[in-house]
């Protein structure tokens, strides 16, 4: 079979662009409006897409007076896409840091089960500064941040395997509903957590609902080689694609996983238009809405770097790489500055788009040619893509970008699978208990 | 106008009757089914009822062997009653003992949005031990629960008032989306948090989503009196239900509140036939598919007293009254069975039908009585209505039993408000900001 691309939507308010908003083509009043998600989302299963994902921030921090901030918990809103939807995936970001496992597993145990399969998380550990203030706590240091996580997915997946898939025998006439044998605690006991178990909710459809993660540091890279099984990433050149690409995938065999165990799908923000004309023009559209104060106070929280208005016209001034904050996001900016040679301003517009991924525009063809080259150079294994007004721009990808994907042979024409895990090709895993039962049944060599 | 009742319905997987998934008239298997609660939620909206709730523990706590428990997390499950319904208010168990405020302020504010102003939130504060093991603490003393609990509230309100009423003025050519003097850090510094503030989901259709509770310790009351706007309680006896309406109504003055600024919606499980006959035929049919290991477990867990097979047939044995779990729960069974002198095998029929509150079996019409008895003599605004078997028995009660309350001038007969607070005839509370501008606006009296 020929190898086909991962496409999943990043719906992100009313566009990914920071001025999306100011945009006669946004409604920002719908911000809080359910039915434009579930809109969104159906648009995005009219598509045939693998998945929806919904970005996640623990604060406000501020940026509210320039852009449209303020709108709904994502795990909330997934259950109501869940609801209006029947075949794409629903992917939600939640933090390891400010979090209880056991509220995690259930909570997307629960997902899980209301959409027949189709829920995944997207692990974050939340550098922010301002989010550790909502929590009451010092923001933890990097290396704390992902030695909680990874304590806290081993926690979540315990929980996840405390029911067997035949654990409910519902044997009415015995008066047996439950096979307690095939129930278990957990009884965890490590540096972060403490966890007896088991879960309150049934093992679900997929087993484990999908691992997604996003972090690009070193610790990041070496979680996502551990655990993930699709990665979003912001990567501004094929190059910089290939070589986080192949050293991804590389870290896999350390922890015993394949080439195909983990889905590689780099950020892209489509600016789409029927002609070339078309596409600059609603580029430079969007390029005069953008609002200076608001780009300079992303970039000063980027950088750690005060940036003003007077910084506007000359260069970026030296970033400190060493740090507790968004590390991989920061070498990004910084690399994206020197390569290209950009003013403080020019750089804001380039983060416009997409706070850091790629942003191209273009025809469908032209669009669909940079997917695939991407795709078949070895920089991807599929896309997240940010449109950058919503709803029209994922609209114009669905109607006329997915078609030419598809006749080119290089994304499904149907859904030809149910679950999540299905669509991104991979396995609905065992829980550890039964995989230890079916252990147990084997011959055992003398 | 005549007073109205209101009834809320207690969603409860497959029944209420603890074996409701052994009876004919259950389908054990919809326990994980979005669709089985939503058809419930389209009913109870199609009785006109206030609302439906849902129940919470945090802890599988070993009982499901015989019983029919592992279902979804009630807030996730809510969001999706909430897009298949118009009216009906939605209200979840979310517990202060082991949850961030910031977490459940955003959820609930989330649900407010989608749900268009009829989200509620059951407070409760976890008594079992199991729930504890589940977070990695010992379960704190029931006072700390209750003190944990009122800063906890207090952070949530803070919260929801962050964003004033007009904080979003959403000028696309000024380019200011939103007015930060109307949104407001919260700086909360307590015994228990640290909230910075502010929320970052805006502020929601009813302002606060309402406040519902439901525990009926000392500790319990006091805190429904300042702070709950509907109370669920168990209730045996009318004069049981009398005093404690009325001991709660009393506390309110000390709060500034008035008597109609909370409810008492005590709960009740009606076992409904065409005739009498059929009522009790059901009734019993239930009682001979309880299974006594499990009505133990659960009284031993009530009481606090390991009781066996071999108690059955004797009277309860002594229960200690002091005790950090289930106060007011405990006490309700011990004086129920002496009052009546049960032996144990009794007294777990009595609480097979729900646990602890009050079973009626009879005719619609006797229902009727039954209810309007309560609400005409002091003793409920209202009912929490908890069907013995569902979906049957929730249809019977809005087939039948509602028109009879139509009919008698006792209850609605379409909706005419659209929030959960218009239902429960409760305003919808200004931001604690808005209410400082307005004052700053009086005049000042020299």
């Amino acid at each position: 079979m020929t190898r086909r691309m991962h496409l999943n939507a990043f719906l992100m308010g009313v566009g990914h662009h920071e001025a999306a908003w100011r945009h006669p083509r946004s409604a920002p009043a719908r911000l809080t409006d359910v039915r434009h998600y579930q809109e969104l989302a159906r648009t995005a299963e009219r598509g045939t897409l693998d998945s929806v994902f919904l970005a996640d921030g623990l604060a406000l921090a501020g940026k509210v007076r320039h852009n449209a901030l303020g709108g709904l918990e994502p795990l909330t809103l997934l259950t109501a896409l869940a609801t209006v939807t029947e075949r794409i995936g629903l992917i939600a970001t939640v933090s390891t840091t400010y979090n209880e496992p056991f509220h995690v597993a259930r909570k997307f145990a629960s997902l899980d089960h209301i959409s027949g399969g189709r829920a995944g998380w997207n692990i974050v550990t939340s550098a922010g500064e301002a989010e550790a203030a909502n929590f009451g706590v010092e923001r933890p240091a990097h290396a704390t941040r992902y030695a909680r996580a990874t304590e806290f997915l081993d926690v979540v997946t315990k929980l996840w395997d405390s029911w067997e898939d035949d654990a409910i025998v519902a044997d009415r006439a015995a008066g047996e509903y439950a096979d307690l044998a095939k129930i278990h605690p957990i009884d965890h006991t490590g540096e972060y957590f403490s966890v007896a178990g088991p879960l309150n909710t049934s093992r679900t459809p997929q087993g484990r609902p999908l691992l997604v993660q996003a972090g690009s540091s070193e610790d990041g890279k070496e979680f996502a080689a551990c655990h993930a099984e699709a990665v979003f990433t912001a990567q501004q050149t094929l190059q910089d694609g290939q070589e986080f690409y192949a050293d991804l995938k590389r870290r896999l065999a350390a922890y015993g996983r394949r080439h195909e165990d983990l889905l590689v799908l780099p950020g892209i923000s489509p600016i789409i238009g029927s002609t070339e004309e078309e596409a600059y023009a609603l580029e430079e559209e969007l390029e005069e809405l953008i609002i200076p104060a608001y780009g300079l106070a992303q970039l000063s929280y980027m950088t750690g770097v005060e940036l003003t208005e007077e910084h506007l016209d000359g260069p970026l001034p030296e970033v400190p790489v060493e740090t507790e904050g968004a590390q991989s996001r920061r070498r990004l900016v910084v690399e994206l500055a020197r390569r290209d040679g950009l003013t403080v301003r020019q750089l804001l517009s380039r983060l416009a788009g997409g706070r850091g991924h790629r942003v191209v525009a273009g025809t469908p063809e032209q669009i669909a040619d940079q997917l695939q080259e991407w795709f078949f150079n070895g920089a991807a294994d599929g896309f997240n893509i940010m449109p950058p007004l919503l709803p029209s721009g994922l609209e114009l990808f669905v109607d006329h970008v997915v078609p030419e994907l598809r006749a080119r042979g290089l994304f499904r024409h149907e859904y030809d699978s149910h679950t999540l895990r299905a669509h991104y090709g991979l396995p609905r895993p065992p829980s550890r208990h039964a995989a230890r039962h079916a252990a147990r049944r084997e011959p055992v060599a003398v």
